[in-house]
């Protein structure tokens, strides 16, 4: 039998925390990125609270655009989680007990969480007789899938890793299986240090020649921007030679910009690299606070290059463990290129490590001086043989970010820095 | 002239980035939040791609719905950005130079950001005649408020700093200056150590007599649950002594679990108790790899109470800078009750504090054996005066999230430490 064609996918996601500004619906974000991924189109995501008619008003409505409508959240075991009976109602079935959900739950419960199991638990076990079980291992509620009128209505949990989990082994597969769907190809690259419009300049021409089954997306996200190629169609092997030939061109046309030609983060290129070269690295962070080691930690792998930071977040450990000289501190301040050199080369001495990078700057909102202003930052990297660089930064936002804008900027620097100096 | 009645607002994210999973939509959960705290009801979140009759077909479809409608995005300065000539023309307007906003982007382009200018960015400038000009002065896209049939629309640049500027300082004037608004108050408390249910189960009678105006919202977040009581009313004082009066039932209910009766992280908690019992702290993070450190500095006023970590991601480091032993590490291994209890106490020696606290754990995906599974954790506290509490988790999610509950799970073994022991 052939497979029908899809045209579009919907999202809703459900519950009034959404609405309430408490929970930051990264469901969305998840199932959008993995249907790009296949080339399947999101149309509209829709956010609606526990409420019966909105509800069913948004799956109307997305009814009428979608072949695929993906609803997350609202099966929790609380009386405001609503989904599954109105679910159930709309697809004309009646609740009845999963005996193997049921079994899961209570294995949960019993083994698991060490908790006492009530009735509002086993009820969870309960499923409409229309829909088929997307059994959630990882959690008690489970996910649903129902077909009416050649279109399929999928309901997860609303808890990240649960619905991930339930997304990739149970939803993915059915679409796949119902519906045709294009070979998808992505080459993606990162750039620092050039603005969009200016990039935009650039690539015009580049841009123009694009054949129609090939897209180029610019993805900014605060000092950096993502260029992504994505090409769609039948013939993977002949898309995959296209796309190459296109992406050798584009990283000719940014290469001054250049930070990787992978989808990965600036502290995963310092990892690699780091790697490549059989090179160590420490930190020690004034400002940032543990924020640089957490993002070269985040992901796995890191322990064989980075063997870790001092955090010094007062004068004393910036003296005492980093071996900062007090008079440097007297004169020159926390905040300055001299107080930044002695760091990195103290966490070089302390954590014997072939590379550094250190920080020390004003991150707000208080502590800034007009001579200092919030938003200033030194950065130093050092190389075990005494050889340091540094430089300084003017950030102009929030305290957050500016954490967040030196840590990329401090890696970025130190990148560089391996590469001159291995 | 008295104020129009508000009964509903929607929004209406805007962006080709939000539906290929790019960009986490934060810009909605900030309004919704800012919304919620004026009693204003969000009833619909929508996000579209920059594709013209998708963005009309949202507009006309929220209209029916709601007196106030924001919109966020497509305002950048590339050609995907259509927003603005389309509410141009939606609204029946022509498009105008703006010399304020001109002289204002020329300023960041020539003054702040020192990059050259372009025909593009000068089009920013040009704003629908239709349209009241909300003043930008933190980047170049301004944003627009546009009324209709007594309705209000907003359009906002999709950058969320620039964003929250504009709606703090011009969008929610112009909604109060439009509609009347009641009072709004919260007390907000969270909890650690009991699962949803339970906790449902507990609060039923107290749920039951709540006045009519007044609600309890659950908000659960990996392992804590925050409560949250919210009042609405036209009479404040009166407002405030009824919601004092539940809220003081409320605590005494759940005292059992209570971490604090504000709204607040568990970072903010401990430096707070710090704070207030003149103590000093430390932290020796392994498997955390910098996360504990970041969180405590995250939000500004640490420096003060936490002096910083030893970030100690690798063996050396342990035996190096926090004097764990050799022997200790070779017979029991990083991951033990007696590592991390030395690694507590050379925290303690090497910078100086009262208290400190030491994780080490196996956080995944690889790295987990039979004996020590992923998800292991062991977390020390530790006084200056020699005295050591312990503590191992067993976690089951995936690494970052890991990462995230082994921190949450040790500032809680913290604050009760040092709860024992000033």
């Amino acid at each position: 039998m052939s497979k029908a064609n899809i045209k579009y996918v919907s999202i809703i996601t459900i519950g009034d925390e959404l609405l309430i500004g408490q929970t930051i619906d990264t469901n969305s974000v998840f199932i959008a990125k993995e249907l790009n991924k296949e080339g399947l189109l999101l149309r509209r995501c829709i956010k609606v609270g526990d409420v019966k008619e909105d509800i069913i008003h948004a799956i109307d409505e997305e009814s009428k655009y979608a072949d695929v409508i993906i609803m997350t959240g609202g099966l929790g075991p609380t009386a405001d989680d609503i989904t599954k009976p109105l679910l159930c109602e709309y697809f004309g079935g009646k609740m009845i007990m999963n005996e193997d959900v049921l079994k899961h739950i209570t294995y949960l419960f019993e083994v698991k969480m060490k908790r006492p199991m009530i009735e509002r638990n086993r009820k969870q076990a309960e499923v409409p007789d229309v829909c088929t079980v997307l059994f959630n291992e990882l959690g008690t509620a489970p996910g649903m899938l129902f077909e009416k009128k050649d279109k399929l209505y999928f309901s997860l949990p609303g808890v990240p890793f649960e619905m991930k989990n339930l997304f990739t082994t149970a939803v993915m597969p059915a679409i796949k299986d119902k519906f045709e769907t294009n070979a998808v190809l992505h080459r993606t690259l990162m750039l620092m240090g050039i603005g969009e419009s200016f990039l935009a300049e650039i690539l015009t021409g580049f841009e123009n020649k694009l054949p129609e089954n090939i897209k180029l997306a610019y993805l900014p996200h605060l000092q950096t921007i993502r260029l992504r190629l994505t090409a769609t169609g039948i013939n993977e092997t002949e898309l995959n030679k296209e796309l190459d030939k296109l992406f050798a061109e584009l990283l000719i046309l940014v290469n001054e910009y250049l930070v990787t030609d992978k989808d990965e983060t600036i502290a995963e290129v310092v990892g690699k690299l780091l790697k490549e070269k059989g090179k160590s690295l420490s930190t020690a962070e004034s400002c940032t606070g543990g924020y640089i080691a957490h993002l070269l930690t985040k992901h796995p792998g890191a322990s064989t290059c980075y063997f870790g930071s001092v955090v010094s977040y007062s004068n004393d450990v910036k003296q005492n463990v980093l071996h900062v000289k007090p008079e440097t501190l007297q004169q020159h301040g926390a905040v300055s290129e001299e107080t930044v050199k002695q760091m990195a080369l103290g966490a070089i001495a302390e954590l014997k490590t072939d590379f550094s990078v250190a920080v020390s700057g004003i991150m707000g909102p208080d502590g800034g001086t007009e001579e200092k202003p919030v938003g200033l930052v030194w950065v130093a990297a050092a190389h075990q043989s005494g050889k340091v660089e540094t430089m300084s930064f003017n950030f102009r936002f929030y305290r957050e970010l500016n954490i967040e804008l030196t840590a990329l900027n401090a890696l970025n620097f130190l990148r560089k820095f391996i590469f001159k100096n291995t």
